[in-house]
């Protein structure tokens, strides 16, 4: 009976017991959908059950994932070089795949240089994290209240650090008058907020920075391929690029692939590729990854109809929402909040869309937003036509309806 | 001249370059080969310039990610699911491949769960900070002087933080003596220590934390698939895995493709899926990498034949290296460290190796190992076959006399 060799249960294992409880009673409770993505069928996914369901919560804004020249980028670089890398950049994972990637992420942005990461979490987490532990800690950084899990992770040990109002730069801009000179300062924000769908006013960021000698950091995950002449970001349709210091951004959205970078000054590219230690010791992406993120960069940069088909679908997407009596949360992009404000209510209404009308929508709780105002939260694509969006928009109205969160037609 | 606008260069900008100057004046400047791997011609890469490469660095152990069995597990996941997925696992990107490929992980560690993040790193990173902090943060942890840096990432805001010497199992059951009871206690250890190839006192490490109640924690990431009658590791060869508590470990060495992954306790796992803001927020893996994942961990299993030829291979190039006067550190695993103990020699050999020779082989250098201990570190493979191993040992001969690391033949 080697068992009773062992102590009893360890309290982290009742901790955790009763954390899940607790989730559990606030309807807070994560099960994840178990969703097929189909290629040639996006933005239908196949559920367990073998049900067809049409998917409204991809990042795969632009469904370029299934496109076939990711699709055959990838397969190319599987035949040619295998699956995974075998290691990390120094140590004999750097392929010539790699490199091109990042010139070409470098060209999109305007930049002299780009570094990718594991992911756009990692380069958030690993960026900030290096950048702000140089220079003895010497700095002081300033981040936008509604900025994403990735960059506050990556600010967590910041020495001095100040939250400013989301999107409000005279508030930035007193914070950085107190601060005073004498410490070096960083300004991390995003241009499309993902989960409320706003945009920030990135002219009068930059002026600001400039304004305070501030560092400018931008996360363009949620505008990479969508926004600009080629798809550089908001910072591109907004003429500013050459105004934000340092541009981060992934390959896991819109452009349909996986994997993060970070692209700006030369010095401070070589400086992250050296120093930071989310880069350095973790095995590089496969080749296959760094070979359609390539093609997909590539395609993107001339996809302009496709961008523009893009927006007018959100547009119709929200207008229908409109029409059918659903009030989507004010968003100046491609993404069509609806809120719930209850997280169980939430879980629900997206349960009921699922079942009763084939139809997946996340439902977005605490710790992603705030409690208290939990939604639902629509990214149309190219590939959503017409009668997917008169479909939706009458679903969630009903469902709304049947939930009590809409009153009954007169 | 907008440019007249901006100020002077941030003073960031002049650490970038200062750090950088220090770097290569110190030998440690790192500059990646660009090498393109291979996949049916393992352990053979292409240069830059076309040139055919013996490569001695893979941590693609087993020479698995170039084998048709991942080949066509990924591209056949491509054909059906295109190759990002479009969401993190809570919103739209959790697939029945994701699910199985957990499921199987939990089985190979004889775990009743597994949760798969997106690299290894990742995982040590999410999985001990989470950990760490839950609780209101009433931790001991206990590091092993030579833990991976992620694991350190991992430990960096713990309360209490304790390292003892490496595999020293006395020097940590004296330590958490002294941080006596009502702190919860975390024991952090490797199996293989991946830079000098020593393998980790298992079974004592357990029964010292069994016997203070603490919970042990296992970076198996450069023992997975290659040491355990079913390739899940030292803990399955020493027969102790019922008595780790958490085993981590990553799809991209020996496994070929990529990812990392913690098996648990079932409410450890899923507590980690629930809180665990790098699991959370950021992309899942793509279907094609848990796909191949997948058929790794299966494949792997019963792979005792390539695990056995592995070890013979290890073997085989200590011997050759010991006749021709090399003498690797000592070494209980499959990984080879050859001495050499200055960065900017280091360097030279690997150089001299590489253009002389036509062998790459790693410089190791700081921060990846102690200052004064830098190495070149060999990792045979399955594919590296007796010719090879012979011209490897006498090449490396011939390079250390030629910059006077080993005295010329009498
Ligand atoms: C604003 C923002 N930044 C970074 C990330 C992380 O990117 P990735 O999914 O590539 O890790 C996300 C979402 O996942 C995000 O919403
Ligand atoms: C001991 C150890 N743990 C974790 C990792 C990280 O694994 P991955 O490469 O999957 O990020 C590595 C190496 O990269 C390692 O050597």
């Amino acid at each position: 009976m080697p068992d009773s060799l062992f102590p009893a249960p360890h309290p982290f294992l009742q901790h955790c017991q009763a954390a899940l409880a607790q989730m559990r009673q606030e309807g807070r409770y994560r099960s994840f959908a178990a969703l097929a993505k189909s290629r040639r069928d996006f933005p239908r996914y196949t559920d367990s059950t073998g049900r067809r369901i049409t998917v409204w919560s991809s990042n795969d804004y632009l469904g370029l994932g299934g496109s076939d020249v990711l699709a055959a980028a990838a397969t190319a670089a599987i035949e040619a070089h295998g699956v995974g890398s075998g290691g990390t950049r120094n140590i004999s994972g750097n392929t010539p795949l790699h490199e091109a990637l990042e010139s070409e992420l470098a060209a999109l942005h305007a930049k002299p240089a780009a570094l990718v990461f594991t992911s756009g979490y990692v380069a958030n987490q690993a960026a900030l994290g290096t950048i702000l532990s140089s220079m003895d800690g010497n700095w002081h950084v300033f981040s936008d209240e509604k900025n994403h899990n990735s960059m506050i992770a990556g600010m967590k040990n910041a020495r001095a650090k100040s939250i400013f109002r989301h999107n409000d730069v005279a508030h930035l801009d007193a914070l950085m008058a107190a601060a005073g000179p004498g410490v070096n300062k960083l300004v991390a924000f995003e241009s499309v907020y993902s989960m409320d769908g706003d945009i920030a006013p990135l002219a009068e960021l930059a002026a600001t920075c400039r304004r305070h000698g501030a560092l400018s950091y931008l996360d363009e995950v949620h505008a990479v391929g969508m926004y600009g002449a080629t798809g550089a970001g908001v910072a591109e349709r907004d003429g500013v690029l050459d105004r934000i210091d340092i541009v981060q951004g992934t390959l896991a959205k819109a452009l349909g692939c996986h994997g993060g970078y970070v692209a700006g000054p030369a010095e401070v590219i070589d400086f992250l590729r050296s120093a930071a230690a989310g880069f350095i010791f973790t095995t590089s992406l496969p080749p296959a990854l760094a070979a359609a993120g390539l093609a997909s960069v590539r395609h993107v940069k001339g996809a302009t109809a496709l961008r523009e088909r893009h927006a007018e679908r959100a547009a119709r997407l929200k207008a229908a929402f409109q029409a059918a009596g659903v009030r989507p949360m004010p968003s100046a992009s491609h993404i069509v909040p609806v809120p719930v404000g209850d997280a169980a209510l939430c879980r629900e209404v997206s349960r009921l869309l699922l079942e009763e009308h084939g139809l997946y929508v996340t439902p977005i709780n605490y710790p992603t937003v705030p409690r208290g105002t939990e939604r639902l939260r629509f990214t149309p694509t190219p590939r959503h036509d017409d009668a997917d969006i008169a479909f939706a928009a009458q679903a969630v109205a009903a469902v709304l309806r049947q939930v009590g969160l809409l009153p009954n037609a007169p």
